[in-house]
């Protein structure tokens, strides 16, 4: 039992999610929390764990949506640097084929990235265009015969140093629309350089991509992205994601900040006994709770098939919101310990700044949501 | 369907309770609505109200906690004035009677007062004692043969102008432990004279109580009350009906708020169209979205006989907490007009001072939980 | 010397100044706080004191802007409302005699206005536009031989059910730009109606007014109020009083918690020796230290004719919203006895609000503000 | 002039002070500001700064406390890593031998510490004892004949690596009084570890530090620290620095936003004219005035000796407060790319967190300022 859940939400999975969860926390626990901080540090992707996630088994997201979300917060708990690549792998690019690929792509490409054989990436973030990622995506896809021809840049993409597949989108200059395309990453013409000196999950592999004149048959083109619309539907879903992360982590700042409260002692006795730590530890499970009950109902709504877009723009902008808090007052209680990062939360509370930022800032789902509340669009005004 | 309600939290009734819901709600929208704002500006209770409540039918509270939370909601989505009356009345009071009355005892009392045949209060707060509850109670019951004596002073006792049955508690001289008494107002000895001059929760008829040589029959004390333990037992629940009233509050903020932002125009367009005030809407429907994943979550706890203190004293610091938040943004979108009684939200802003400090402080609900999460008692270090 | 003036900012008055604050701090004492709470419940104004003020002889003004800043702090300390029928007479209205007057206009009313015999508004605001005072001012003023006729209509005229002079602002028909008039209340065609219903500044004396045909000479038509840049030379003196009544009632507040922590005695002690409660009085000696120090500087750019409206626009939207975390957790330490008007706290946090949203929203002068370091205009973006 | 003072507090600086301002400034901007990412990534020292440092000509803080404060503030906004270096060696290890030395002390060690000949060090906090520094405090001093033993661990000790005086701190076993050794690092018996792995003021060399049996002469002991008192005495001093430091991060942090803000094109335009970041900005630079505003009256308290451990304590706890909420908003605005420790956000980011606990927690400042308000002790309550 999760020292945190206070509110045993996690009774709520089945047996059967249950069992899934324990092992991958098992499997986490294990493998992936006593090396994290060392990879962290030396901004060192773990190759060695790839066949070990495969291993688990979950990357084809049958389950609930409970489950795949406890599962997202279970990673991030564990290291969202983690998580992260999980996340882009299985969620971004598996997703954006399971969602716009035709039948024959899926079943030519979704085992193999199951397996981890080959691994994914999501290339739609242009240096140019961070929040305007609709109306502000530059990089071009010119058609030729039974090619496409990709010229542009892009910016941010994990995974991208290592990746097999890299779902690349660009506007066609022929209909103005946005398409997919799936790139391996050894393409002629594809270049892509990790960003170095992060100061936020140092682990993940980020790049800058260049893509200079790329040949793309017509058959790598996903058939079903049709528009930008299209592509809002693959980050729907990803941006719930993004909200469990930020239970994940608030999860771990909290038990870290309370096994620290109650070993250190001053003044003769241990400082969780102290007014002003408790006041900290309470507003954090205060915030985790919430954010945990948003979190549930969204992963029933999206059961139902109920959600829209507004539905994962507060869960993501809200949970983020509140995970920042909770590390800050989780470092304050570890005091000058807390900037060390073997003491574990240094690395979440500078890994929350990237889960605060990324798949949407907190003002672009602030808008997202005020449209949908309001009727009225508000981004560029 | 309340505009508040993003998630669909609401969907989680049965058709039955949504059935419940909707007549307490209509009869609330019909009945108390229109008349909130006045009788509040003149701190009267509407006593002709009183036997419409009775035909609501729902004070002997046999549903499910999530249907007796979402039903305290809409009250204090009406007018949280008129929520603390029922709560005092259907909670506190009939609550005792239920938890510690016996078979005979429940069986005298609470048809009556599910009729609304009678009125019930409950004395258990002193001047001297306000969050040092337990150890602070300081007003005596004596035994003298087949009768109790009662000494004392009570404050803030709702309800006790006009009620017929007083809840009272006091502490034994014999064995020093706290015994809960059923007192007809009329008793000689109680005087009960009514707090003026209130800012928040004006309708409310909060009274302070002199016992003075208040002579009880043994027939009345509650039979099942041996100690303070029995008395948490209450609280604990009524507590949780305090989180269910912030997220009543905090849904008439929001909608007063969006429908004024709809409707203002400033600098020729509707100021929701505005990404200040969408920003403010967003956290409000955050915040009580957050709040109310807390409370359903807290409904199902107790329908399965799993919460304890802390969980009620958790979801009453959080929610009361982020009403305040909420009530304040709402008032901020309706500048100047916000603090005329007559565009709604200047009761919600003064009534959430109240309801964020009763029932247990921030201060003290704070302390309940850090107990449970720590092993440690802060309440006097 | 007071409590929450913990960095002795109150030294830097000239011993003459100190005297001057001294006798109207007494004044206030003895006259203004003991009938504070009685006219706030009725909605009354105390009229007999307004020949009381006159005797302080300070309205015209003559000293530094520390001194002037300082009185406001004193006058919001003991009573924000009648601060602000001080502010709204001798700030409002004569200020805009003194900055848009002729010499002539200054010489006929300054003395009467100085000496209380008369006692002004200031008319701007109107019910469609708050924020948007300057475009979206319809008032209009149509010259007619050697008099002007002006029509529309005004709300949340402070002092306007009572005063002698109001300051009407309306756009002339033939220039498009906003005039000054010096209108007698009594005048054929204005109709001023009291706001009725208020929960802020109750003994303030708002009106709404009707301007229909009311006919002014041009000799009271301020003769150097070209366009709205001349009224905003006046809202720039007021809105930084505004900040330093903030302050005024952050000392309020705080010195009112600091002595009921004292003395409130729970679990056997002083709540003000639990770290919880010591937590919540430094945060408001922080804020209100912070916004002493602001509110110093900003009258000393005044005096050296360096200000320019964002300064007191930051320094406004700055200090009330720190005032408003203030009044709330004072109100927190007082718990239930907060909102009973007599412990006084709550007078003030009521007060907060309209001090919060009067002389400009929190947004207006932050978008103010945001234009001046930003070089770009966001009022309708 | 500094973009971020809005109030222009800079121009309360005499011409000379402006001077000495402006030639740090310069040499900051030429000698740290382009190094300091580098340094920070590498966690490595610049020696070969040091000596550059001594030609500033400002280590002995000869100038008034004004001056002395907006040293440090600049020395922040350029890099709170050389600032704390320069802290260390110029306020705490130089200020320990100038308040608690004897005059032969003072002028054996400070002209060469003034020269930059010999770099201080100052070694109070321990392993066990961090807030809780004198009573917890438990390295020993023995006194054997001339000399006097030293056993103890010692932590966090800034520069210790490659200082030559370490300021060490112990509790006498004779008169249990806390007493000063000025101790050369390379004395038999003493080991300075580096702390490895922290996030945050990287550049700045913490070493774990073992006494075991270091002698030390009786002429090296501080002959006027006589008890803790005259440590606290030191730290009283620093504390206020602190506070300065973190008005020089939020400009560091402002400005970097502010620029970003207005190159930064989103949506066909700068993102400086979005409400949402104007928003941000305009927080931030409030936070930022306020806190100057705090800082120039303390510095002024300071140089008229009226200061007490009430008033450092107070600018310590609330701009550092402020400070970790600027630096958060200005990530926020650098979405992404706030993550790149090139952008140079992210490095003060970091760096905040340990400003924020470093030279007493807020908790224990908190408690400071509460006592002396209250009169109430509640360290340990």
């Amino acid at each position: 039992m999760l020292d945190g859940d206070l509110y045993a939400f996690q009774d709520l999975l089945s047996e059967d999610e249950a069992a899934v969860v324990r092992r991958v926390h098992d499997f986490l626990d294990a493998e992936v929390v006593p090396i994290a901080n060392d990879h962290w540090a030396r901004a060192d992707f773990p190759h060695h764990l790839i066949k070990r996630y495969a291993d688990l088994d979950i990357a084809d997201r049958q389950g609930s949506n409970l489950l795949n979300g406890w599962l997202a917060l279970e990673m991030a708990r564990a290291d969202a640097s983690m998580a992260t690549f999980y996340g882009v792998h299985a969620g971004l690019a598996m997703g954006s084929i399971r969602t716009c690929g035709s039948e024959e792509q899926k079943a030519r490409w979704l085992p193999q990235m199951a397996a981890f054989d080959k691994i994914g990436a999501f290339a739609l973030t242009e240096p140019t265009g961070g929040s305007d990622v609709a109306a502000g995506l530059r990089t071009t896809a010119r058609r030729d015969g039974d090619t496409w021809v990709l010229d542009g840049n892009k910016r941010w993409i994990g995974n991208a140093t290592f990746a097999d597949l890299i779902v690349v989108w660009a506007r066609s200059v022929d209909d103005d629309q946005v398409k997919g395309f799936v790139v391996p990453r050894e393409t002629p013409g594809l270049t892509a350089t990790k960003i170095e000196n992060k100061i936020a999950l140092r682990t993940v592999q980020n790049a800058d991509i260049v893509l200079d004149g790329v040949r793309v048959p017509e058959a790598d083109r996903l058939q079903n992205a049709n528009s930008f619309k299209d592509t809002a539907k693959v980050l729907r879903q990803t941006r719930s994601g993004v909200a469990w992360e930020a239970v994940g982590v608030m999860l771990a700042a909290y038990e870290i900040a309370l096994k620290y409260a109650k070993e250190r002692r001053q003044f003769g006795r241990p400082i969780a006994s102290f007014q002003l730590v408790q006041d900290l530890l309470v507003r954090m499970v205060g915030n985790l709770t919430g954010s945990l009950g948003m979190c549930v109902r969204l992963a029933q709504l999206q059961d139902a098939g109920q959600y829209r877009d507004e539905h994962s723009a507060l869960a993501k902008a809200y949970c983020t919101t509140r995970m920042r808090e909770v590390v800050g007052w989780a470092r304050e209680i570890l005091a000058g310990n807390g900037i060390v990062l073997d003491y574990d939360i240094g690395r979440f509370v500078a890994d929350s700044e990237a889960l605060y930022s990324y798949e949407g800032t907190r003002e672009i789902n602030t808008l997202i949501v005020g449209r949908a509340i309001t009727g009225e669009s508000a981004f560029v005004s």
